[in-house]
């Protein structure tokens, strides 16, 4: 006989579903997804101040348009059949490290920086300057920093703002600045891209860096089925898909309308 | 040199990132994520009403613990090793016709009883009747209806509600309980499960059936990422996975403190 | 307690393999891997001549170029760093029906078409005619049949040469040559394509539809191992891919030496 | 306009496919799957020794029956009614370091080791020793040994035999060994497993090691095709699969007859 094994994300019974304690039925209508979200990974419900950042992270990853690989992967599956589940698995399988990968790694280089921290007569701008040092010298890319496409990601400077008001900027945060500084004193500008920012973010949170990735995976999964949705309805089968030779013909550039308490 | 090909979901640039015409850093920090995940499928924002019932859908099918195939597949995967998209996407791949898929195959139902409704002398009970006594006689399944654990889902009862406090409920719902309404008639007391109550509110929402069962996908990525992360924390490698075997030793039974405007 | 249930395939006790009743190191080095395959999915060892007939049908499916959706897949997902087996995953997640999939599809309109050969004055040629008519009247394509680059396919001619010569051609292949046949009177000059001509094949060896594609995956993730390590070892991480800029620079054209017995 | 990229793995022109310079309608019929195989990923068809270990190679990873997670994965996706390519993608994301990745690990254990010969004084013997204490001393597992069933594995035995026929056998397996020795001479009787022993042979052959994977993979494909089938064929949908309580019906033990020339 099988041994007994245990969880503790969600109970379920006849008739009730109860997720980290609390019934389903009654989280429904009354918590967004994002604090759902929140609840299933950490266990409990996020502050509102947390719920909006967290929201703002889950936006800003939404879709980048169909030049990243896992939008051409999807796109590529969709154009020959594939039903919306192994498109966007296609989609999933084309997160790695040098596209959507990129927190899990960004974290690692922020936490090991903050065991630095720990020692006397280390500021998190030394810390910063030295590990840009050792990255330099190994020649290595750094996660977390540089974009092929923008030099300043309105993403980053945006979820930074959001994270001081929702009070939990700290030494995440701290240290990844200290890390573009350490670059700026060498003569490299290099911008944070949106995977750094939200690596600061997760570490000043307390998330555990075996989740980083998932916090780029859960939002792009809707993103990847917009664009399986659009190959199908609006490209033939099996085409050849080149991303240098699409163009945006979609609505124009509007303003987002006052909302009321936002 | 390869043909232009066009895309309506977002507008790229260096520095500039827009999702159906709005600035991605504008969006941060004012739309919520069902929000944000509403405007990348339609092209619209939805009101505050809508955004409510989506997320308390998105809410429904974040977790159903640890039974369900798709977190099994995840497990599994997370127990040999699999990195956190490679774990996800197995369980994804284990969305199908038996195990998530059922929104699609309700919607069919639904929208080609719709159908009917415009010959005449067809009232819904009339055509939710008539489908009931096809299927009985053809001894087929009806998608949406029944589950191999609640007799009365508590999501569905819930979803219900909130689609009548946001206004929306038209045919598709009404459809829903008229084939329910059909198969007590024959004395088949069928409950209407949550991929049922989805499939009438989709309808109704007049989302196109080709992404059914994104609404299911989407929001159990989360979901997956739970059990990928309990199954890495808490177990060990290559185990023996017996679903019956499973016990819940989460927090206990809780109520949902009150939460300002909810 | 769970139930118990039960397998076919393979006995597995301590230091003691058997595939369908062989032990495995018993097999390992006299029979080769076409003939391991047959027996795992039909239970039985091949003859020679199958055998062969199997290695020809897997040869031919290896690989096709960097083209094929299923190879821009795996490209893609390898492009972001993605393991192999992620990469060979994605991959296949693009086998469906306007690629690779056709295999199914076809054994569906020959084993239809094989049905009404019951009837009485009902030749194959009939029978091929009258299915082109119907297919012609709703305006499908029909699987198995044409191909974007191939007007006539050095495989299909092959295939059908090396299941002559293993005296396994019938009705199936028959079948299919009357459906091609019944094309050309109606002045379409539609050439069978290899997905047709294994079709037409795994009829004729009575091997499960449910079993087609398998006849193209399983060849087909060697090719895809190739275009992985191809892309990893060749490409920069994060390129665009454009299948049509793509040329061949390798090996020149050689003609295969003589093998003794073969 | 894209730049032009390059490959040499096929070339493709109406009506005329070459694999690495052979036509593949000239290959079909003349060379095994296996050689193909080979052929695709070296470039160069195989001497009709390594032919036969390929094939040996292959086979003995064809199944394991239903317990590998891979199976299990697979037989999860299949039970929710997943298509046979999802069913099987499932499948092969669940092959990593715990279960069928070991060969990708165990190469790195030798090729590092037989960097160490070069050096003065350090025969295989010492080399070995020496690798064995540094992991005892790190308390970390060696890929490639052990087995959580088989105490004295009958495919490994059988593949060094094999190696030893093709006249392969060099100083990948001789480390191999050498380590095995390394490990009794501290007192711990543990076995070369099948992965480990395809390590060796693979180094010996000079494989990539990026390639190692694949020799688990290629093979595993079929395996898992088979247990999708019985799976589909003989189970009901959405059962609880518990590896534990499968029991083996199959065909009872029997002996390979006599194969001419084999």
């Amino acid at each position: 006989m099988s041994e007994t094994w245990y969880t503790q994300i969600s109970k379920v019974n006849p008739n009730e579903i109860r997720l980290r304690g609390y019934r389903i039925d009654e989280l429904m209508g009354r918590v967004t997804f994002s604090e759902g979200i929140y609840l299933a990974l950490k266990g409990e419900l996020p502050s509102p101040e947390i719920a909006r950042l967290l929201d703002a992270i889950f936006v800003s990853s939404i879709d980048h348009g169909v030049t990243p690989p896992s939008a051409l992967a999807t796109r590529t599956a969709t154009s020959t059949g594939a039903p919306i589940n192994a498109a966007v698995a296609a989609g999933i399988l084309s997160i790695n490290d040098f596209h959507g990968g990129a927190i899990f790694n960004c974290m690692g280089v922020i936490e090991e920086g903050l065991l630095r921290l720990g020692k006397p007569d280390k500021s998190l701008e030394k810390v910063g300057f030295e590990i840009v040092q050792e990255y330099l010298a190994s020649k290595k890319r750094m996660a977390g920093f540089g974009h092929r496409l923008h030099t300043a990601d309105p993403r980053t400077a945006r979820l930074f703002e959001l994270a001081d008001e929702a009070g939990i900027s700290a030494n995440g945060i701290r240290l990844l600045k200290a890390l573009q500084a350490g670059f700026q004193q060498v003569g490299k500008d290099l911008p944070i891209n949106v995977d750094g920012a939200v690596a600061g973010i997760l570490v000043d949170l307390e998330i555990p860096r075996d989740l980083a990735n998932a916090f780029f995976i859960i939002p792009r999964v809707p993103g990847l089925v917009a664009q399986y949705h659009e190959e199908r309805t609006t490209q033939r089968p099996m085409r050849y898909i080149d991303p240098a030779s699409a163009q945006y013909n979609g609505c124009e550039d509007r303003e987002l309308p006052e909302r009321s308490g936002k």
